[in-house]
């Protein structure tokens, strides 16, 4: 069955908002997501969660995981969906780990260093506060939801720290880091000074790091001469820009990694930007671009461009990411209505064979088969589609074909 | 009563998680807005929107309202809270009219002038479909929720179209306007030609623009040779810049005026930063910077700078915005924990006049009378503060107070 076209081009300027609606319309409320809990063992407590699941039967959807996850759920959630509605990064199931309680400081620090200056009390609890995210939230989230093999670790301030512990020590637990003007001055800058041996010595294949840098200085200053700035200000951005440094100069370790200066945001304004632009980074190669002479040109091997498209995007994300179901539905009938019948014919197939358990990727094929006026394969087809799911339009072409 | 202190400085790094959390805790949903509809007299057809409505009793909120609003509201929302979070913004209603129907090409379209390139049927009616959100759906806004009176008008693609008619020919309706790759192309530009006697022979005092303009070219144009381009794909940007060369040309019309154009994002990945940049852009100066010296020097007339600043952005944006009320609660608290009584009482003071609701405001004030052992009126403040709610703390500190 033909959908509601995909579009191709920029061109289409006037319609991509066709698309069937998502919006919940059987009820007044618009919800992106539920309140749960963890009764943790490992904290001796119940700890609140956020979670945000797309919808899409069968899909496997990667995981970013947000600390302070009341301040960065709402806004995670929103920006995800509007990048993945142009194609700029995947859906995700989206976890916000509530840290708004006494215990923030302790949750996400490894060290024990108290400082009244910035209200550290009760520091060094960060590794049993990972081993809940590990032995506890992880294992929830990844028995209760359908997750992809790629997870995604997102702190701000003394959050960013975690993150970039969790990086440099236990790689292992994520595929993509993003630490937001991290707190690298905790405990006497203690993690910075042991980055350059460990980003030195290991391999970071496949890891993915997005560092941002907010602009905490006094006025006046600039990123160069704040490096000889003594006073209280420079005290977050100076061991930030050593550990950019320290990353720029080790980058043979295999890590991807971007950053960025934000000049026009602070501390705290900083964290909206950045996790957009981390977004980006992570997915840069992602979208497929279809170009005009993929549709126009009758030789051209759109499913072979495609299936190499996603197999790339596969390795580089480091787990299998198909080719988007519509998008190959929509370039078949595009390819079928101009008699294009070898190229549109491989489209279905991918498709069938992509999403097996798809009514609509059969009926399409079947549709194809109609059009080359090999019956049995269409009976075969749309046979297959109705026993996936019984649906009229599908029934009504079955009944037409049997009574020939 | 002091709250859970605001922060002054980016240099509380690790704190500024610590406010009160919004989030809903009473329900497992976490729900951000409404699904609403309008029976439409003008249009004769019933309206599909959703409407976000931000919590706090007595206040006023501007309103967005934002064309194709299924594909927008929720990145919208999420955006929006997070940038009044860091004070880059205020707080906002949000009205999302959907235009994801078959009439989508006729509502944003004041002309007829039907284009099967780009889908469009049954253009034209787009006067029909102002008047429905001038004398429908305003009213019903603004008469259902407590709105302040200051409205951003956002449209993208052909609702960029609409967006920039309605700032050419009905100004009044909006304060600040968001056109998004606005489809300046439409019946062969005939906006765009009718524009330079419009934005010259008017004025645009107090309205805002901001135009975005993606991406659209063919590979290897860039936006001055695409200007020669005689391309299809040259159609789109073409028209948007030279409105860009009108609107800079014409700047003595007193319209304030910012555009971009975003060279990594295309047709349709552009609206989501441009609604970013254009929110920044409109609360350029809304932010006040608590300086240092304002909590330190006893001299400081903060009060003072403080309603200075609140003024200023209440001429600029057209509508009263008033001092933060936590955020004066707590520099009072400040003050008055460094013994500056004068500044305290006054900061105290200005809340009550601003929030003369606010049980809070009065109970903070007769904690300042306390301190300052002026216990007549501690006890006409406290009182005055549980005439609006009964509250233990507060009638604590008045029982006694009333045994002395």
């Amino acid at each position: 069955m033909k959908q509601i076209p995909f579009i191709f081009t920029c061109l289409a300027i006037f319609i991509f908002f066709a698309r069937p609606l998502k919006a919940q319309t059987d009820t007044r409320n618009i919800t992106i997501g539920v309140v749960d809990s963890v009764d943790s063992k490992v904290l001796n407590e119940k700890r609140r969660i956020l979670i945000h699941v797309p919808k899409g039967e069968g899909k496997k959807f990667p995981v970013l995981y947000v600390l302070d996850g009341d301040d960065h759920f709402e806004a995670l959630v929103g920006m995800i969906k509007r990048l993945n509605s142009t194609d700029n990064c995947s859906e995700m199931i989206i976890v916000g780990i509530s840290n708004a309680n006494r215990n923030r400081s302790r949750d996400l620090t490894h060290t024990k260093a108290d400082d009244p200056r910035f209200r550290l009390r009760n520091t060094g609890g960060g590794e049993k506060f990972m081993e809940f995210i590990e032995k506890e939230l992880m294992p929830k989230i990844e028995t209760s939801y359908s997750t992809a093999p790629y997870r995604i670790f997102v702190g701000h301030s003394a959050g960013g720290l975690l993150v970039m512990n969790t990086l440099l020590k236990q790689k292992q637990l994520f595929n993509a880091y993003i630490a937001i003007d991290p707190a690298m001055l905790h405990d006497n800058k203690k993690l910075l000074k042991e980055s350059k041996k460990i980003l030195t010595e290991n391999t970071f294949a496949n890891k993915f790091l997005f560092l941002a840098i907010a602009n905490s200085m006094d006025e006046g200053m600039d990123t160069i001469s704040v490096r000889k700035d003594e006073s209280f200000n420079a005290m977050i951005i100076r061991p930030i820009l050593e550990t950019k440094d320290i990353l720029v100069a080790t980058q043979s370790n295999q890590l991807k990694f971007d950053y960025k200066y934000y000049a026009h945001d602070d501390h705290r304004s900083v964290a909206f930007l950045a996790e957009y632009d981390a977004i980006r980074f992570f997915f840069k190669d992602y979208k497929f671009i279809m170009k005009d002479a993929y549709l126009t040109d009758a030789n051209a091997k759109l499913s072979v461009i495609l299936e190499t498209h996603y197999k790339k995007v596969s390795t580089q994300l480091g787990y299998t990411v198909l080719p988007d179901e519509n998008l190959v539905n929509d370039a078949g009938y595009t390819a079928l209505g101009k008699k294009q019948f070898d190229k549109a014919g491989n489209l279905f197939k991918l498709n069938v064979l992509n999403y097996p358990k798809s009514s609509n990727a059969f009926d399409s094929l079947g549709d194809f088969f109609l059009e080359i006026e090999d019956n049995a394969n269409a009976i075969i087809s749309f046979k297959k589609a109705l026993e996936i799911k019984e649906t009229p339009h599908t029934r009504k072409k079955m009944e037409k074909l049997l009574k020939k």
